[in-house]
This record gives C-alpha cells, structure tokens and sequence, in this order.
C-alpha cells in the first residue's frame, strides 16, 4: 500500500461521498444527512456529483439546504458548517427522479473514480458511496458486476496497488459479516465454495478486524453450507471435506476460527456474544440474519483495499426518489463507520511509525 | 379425517407428551414445565413415557415432584395439579443422562405411537413431542427420517386417513415459516424445487392458518432461491420458471399469495406486517430468521395431519441432559400453542355441526 500524505493532513481530511445514481434516492440521504449532520455528529463530507441535481432534490423535497460548489477538498472542509460542499461531476442529462438515464452513467463512473482519486491524494479521508443501478451503468460498456469489483480496479490503477481481492462486508452493531461466494445462483454455490477461497477471505477478514475495527484477536465463526453443518457427512459433504479442512489450516496458523457451525443457531444473541465476526457461504446466509436484525443502519463496508470505503447496504430505490420517503440511516452509519475506520487506520499507520 | 370423539370429552381432555430419548433433557423440560405449570398458565398434560427415569432425573436435578403412574388420560387429568402423571412406557435399559442407548428405542416409539393412539381415541387433545435423536432409533431399524414422517405414517395406520403429506412449520410469536425442502444438501435444493410441491405445500399452510390460527383470509409470502430472487433471471432461473409459475396459480384459485420474495429483506419487523406465514425454498432460508428473532421460544409444528402435533424447535442436547442448563421455554410454548391449536379445531367442528 502507498501512504502518499502525511497522517496530519489526512486526520483533518474531509469524507468523500460519491453521487451514486442521481436518479435514485443518493441525492434525498445525501441532504437529509447533511440536514441532520450536527445532531448526528457527523465528520464532515464533501459530495462529488452534480450541484444542480441535488439542488432541484432538495426544492423538491422542501430542504432548506444551500449548496456550494467548491474546488477542493479543503474549501468543501471550510464550507461544511454551513453549507452543503460539492466537488462538480455534471451530469450530461437532465435529472428526473425515479427516473435513471444512461446518459449520466459517465457522470455516476467519474464521481467515484475522482472520489477515489481524492483519497489517494490524501485529501479524502474516505469513500462512501451512494447506491448505482448496475443495468444503467452496464448499458453504457461498464465492465464491472458492482461497485466493489470496480473500487479493486482503481486501487490497482490509482494506488498501484497488486492482486486486490475486495472483500464485502455487513456491519451493524449487532453483527459483522462476510458472505463468501455473493452476487451468483444458489445452485452455483456449492461448488463455488473452496478452502482456498475460505482461507484467503477469512485473512482478510482477520486482517480488517484488527486494522479497522480495532479487535487484537479476532473470533471469526464460519458458517456451514449443509442444513446442521452437514451432520457429520449424513447431509451433505462440503462441510467436511472443504470447509473444515479450510478452517484446520486457519487454526493452524494461529488465527481464532471456529466451525463449521449450523448456521441457524449462529445469530441469536447468546451466540454472537461468542465471536467478532461470521464468515458465510453465501448471499443469503449473509444478508438474512443482518437485515433481520438491522434492517435500517447495516452498512455494507469493502475490506482488502488500500482504503477505507463504506456505503448504505441498500439500493437506488428509484421508486421513492424524490418523494420524502427514504430514510438516511443506513448512509447515517456508513459516513460514521469510514470516519472511525479511518481514523483507526492512521492510528494504527502512526504507531508503527512511532 | 375420521372425527371419534364428542368435542365435549376432547375439550376437556389432556395433552399427550411423548418422552422423546430419555437420556436427552426431554425429561428435564418436561419435569421444568410441570413445575412451573400455574405460572406458565399451562393446560394439564400426561407424560408417556418411563416413570423410574423421570424419578431419577427429578432426583437429579433437586426437583421435589411426585411422579404418578395413571392407568388413563382421565386419572391423568385428575392428577395433574398435584402430580405429573405419567402413562408408564419402560424402557429396556436403565436410563443414563447424556448416553443414549439402542436398547431403549423401542420405548421411544411407542411413547409416540400411543400418545398419537390417544389422540386418535379422543382421550388426549394434542401430541406434544419431546426430541429425539434419529441415529438412535436408525440403528435400531426406525425407518423414518424423523418425527414428521413417522407422524404421517402413523396418521394413515391409526386415522384411516389417506394421502397424508405432512409439512413442518416453525412458529413463534415473531414468525411463522415453512422451509419447502428440510434436511437436504444445499446442492440438491434447485432441483427438489417444483411447482407442483410449491403449490402444494401453501395450500396446506393456508388451510392450517384459517384452521389452527384463526386467520380467515391467510397472506403467505413465499421467498426467492437465489439473491435479490434472481434479478429478473439475471442470477439463477428458478425464481421465474419456477416459483412465480406456481405463486400465479396460487393466486389464480384465490389465494393471497406474493413473492418471489427476496428472501434477505422479508423478515425485518416493518416486512412481518405485510403476510401471516412465509413459505421459504430451504432450511436456512428458514431457519435462520426464526431462530434470530426467537431462538428460545421457536416451536415445530406439524401440519397436514388429522391431529395436532408439536413440539420443542431443539434436539436432545445429550450434553446438557441431567445438568439443570436446559431451558424449557420451548417446550412451554409447545405445550401453549398445541393448546390453542386443539381449541381451535374445536370450535370450527362445532360452528361446522352446529
């Protein structure tokens, strides 16, 4: 990883938050966190898209919010106590809300490739992003399944960074978790699951618990694939023959990992008390035990990149753009947990320095 | 269905607790919710199964309870204030907590097969089952997968009733969920996903909501397989060739059935008011959400049989058996939905007769 600024500029860096699709509800969270940034105690963001937009959002919503356009990171710092600071990405077409258009996906792809590029430079902080709709950017060449496989691309190509393997993340205060295989058909699944995927995922899962969340010795629980983990091979026999061995050779490198556990006794209360972090199969087994139990302030956190990038763990919501009905909360914690995460990794950065 | 009795002796007749492995914490919960019965509210219930091991573990764990042996479900009922009466089924060998003996399986299936017996002749309102530990009973030739299935078989030998598909449903006062396909490989799951078992299964489900809970106008939402259910067939085909087919037909005979649903954000409190009871496609998919929200409480039901069974959501737990750690709050509620479950079928017969 390159460490291009010196850990007192960034300290005192603002966030960068990306515009997502001005057709969805990026814009409406964007200004009710902004509305909402004293009571909430937010560190200071500064958003990168199109000044316009987000001021016809907020008329159509009834804020009172005056946007300033701004040219750097710092001025967005100076201006965030009274104003909303954004770094202009204009968008190509008229935004309607509700209403995605791919003509703005240039727009949507640079704000988050100069928000990226804003952090590299030391003047970010962070990244958190607003939501996109995948089929309006892919309609437009975009190679990517996601924001996390694009977020890998430009750490290789803004921080010269090699082999990234991103990683995504659920964080709420009840529950961490990693789902191993994510965005492919359950039937897809099981042989998708290796021990080497296992291994490399529960390292970097490891790794993130210690620089980012501050836990020396991380507990990580990993799921089975199998209804009861398999019974012993009597359901099932990836439980054995592939996680468990996978799960041996964390073991034996020292790192706390325990299962594979039946995933259905693993997310009561009692049970999370009893390790930091689970490592899931799949989408799912991820997403239904996070969502049950904070549906409202999950935030959906990219671990294994050279820097700190969180975001809402929901969609564009086209359908409520624009109409009051979409709640902050979940960008609420996403913009709090990259202002933690990045404060401990510059904590972490100065004492091994010192 | 053959109706034996007058649903005056039924109403006023006990509930048929099974004694599950006896080296279990069957014998622990029972003697628990016998002790607590007033606090608990609960309806009085006759034990069968060996009186000499519910006497040595109640000496084991410091509980003053005087077991009685009755000869009927009426002597039973007339005791239970004062004695958790007990239909003496002995087993072969002397009961060891936490070691499970072959030798006492054939004790273990009758206590089921006369506690269904009971309910047959309209002596006992309701079965509730204690865990068993299949391993046990397969080693002794027990041809079953579980208790469900040898629920259904016993429905056929003892009811006369035909056809008999018996559907387990988990209940608690957060959630009611079926899992379509139980205690299978994940891997297998895609392909024992059928219309026709879909629509078969929500039909049962609709019928035990209006006849066991009361709901005269059930909303059943039934999960996707795969992430985000398919995306439109983006991720996996199952959710449109399959799922939806059978949700339209569903619909078509007047049903108020919605879904595929994605299976992540259906199981948030806001999402609970929408529908009475989920169908979900596997056990995790089910599993997971009720044991999150109500690992304590959770209770297996079975439904489609001409009786009314449950019990506890937990196994035997063999390591805990004789230690005084099991809870019976599961159990409690077994006993209390069993309860209202049989109350129900009552009322509808006569509003049916009358």
């Amino acid at each position: 990883m390159t460490v291009t600024s010196d850990s007192g500029q960034l300290a005192s860096a603002p966030l960068a938050l990306t515009m997502g699709d001005p057709a969805g509800i990026g814009p409406d969270i964007t200004l009710t966190a902004w509305v909402e940034r004293n009571r909430r105690s937010l560190a200071p963001f500064v958003f990168f898209g199109d000044p316009d937009a987000l001021g016809a959002r907020a008329r159509a919503l009834g804020y009172e919010v005056t946007i300033k356009t701004v040219s750097s990171l710092a001025e967005g710092l100076a201006a965030f106590a009274t104003h909303l600071p954004v770094i202009a990405v204009p968008c190509a077409a008229v935004v309607a809300a509700g209403k995605p258009d791919p003509a703005n996906a240039a727009a949507i792809i640079a704000s988050i490739e100069q928000a990226v590029a804003a952090v590299q430079r030391g003047e970010a902080r962070a990244v958190v992003t607003n939501p996109i709709a995948k089929s309006v950017l892919m309609a437009e060449g975009f190679p990517y399944p996601g924001h996390t496989e694009f977020l890998g691309a430009l750490s290789e190509k803004l921080f010269g960074a090699a082999d990234v393997h991103p990683v995504m993340l659920l964080a709420s205060s009840e529950l961490k978790v990693v789902p191993l295989t994510v965005h492919i058909p359950l039937a897809d699944v099981p042989k998708a699951i290796t021990s080497r995927s296992i291994v490399a995922t529960a390292q970097c899962l490891h790794r993130s618990l210690q620089t980012d969340f501050g836990i020396a010795n991380p507990r990580i629980a990993v799921t089975g694939l199998n209804p009861h983990a398999g019974e012993d091979g009597k359901i099932g026999h990836e439980d054995e023959r592939i996680i468990a061995i996978a799960i041996a050779a964390l073991r034996d490198g020292g790192m706390a990992v325990t299962g594979p556990h039946p995933a259905d006794t693993l997310f009561h209360a009692a049970a999370r008390e009893t390790y930091d972090a689970v490592l899931a199969m799949y989408h799912d087994q991820a997403l239904i035990p996070i969502k049950t139990l904070a549906f409202d302030t999950g935030v959906n956190v990219t671990i294994g990149l050279p820097f700190v990038r969180t975001s809402p763990d929901h969609g564009t919501a086209f359908s409520i753009a624009g109409t009051g009905q979409a709640r902050a909360s979940s960008l609420v914690e996403a913009l709090r947990l990259a202002d933690t995460m990045a404060a401990r990794r510059m904590t972490n950065r100065s004492e091994h320095a010192g």
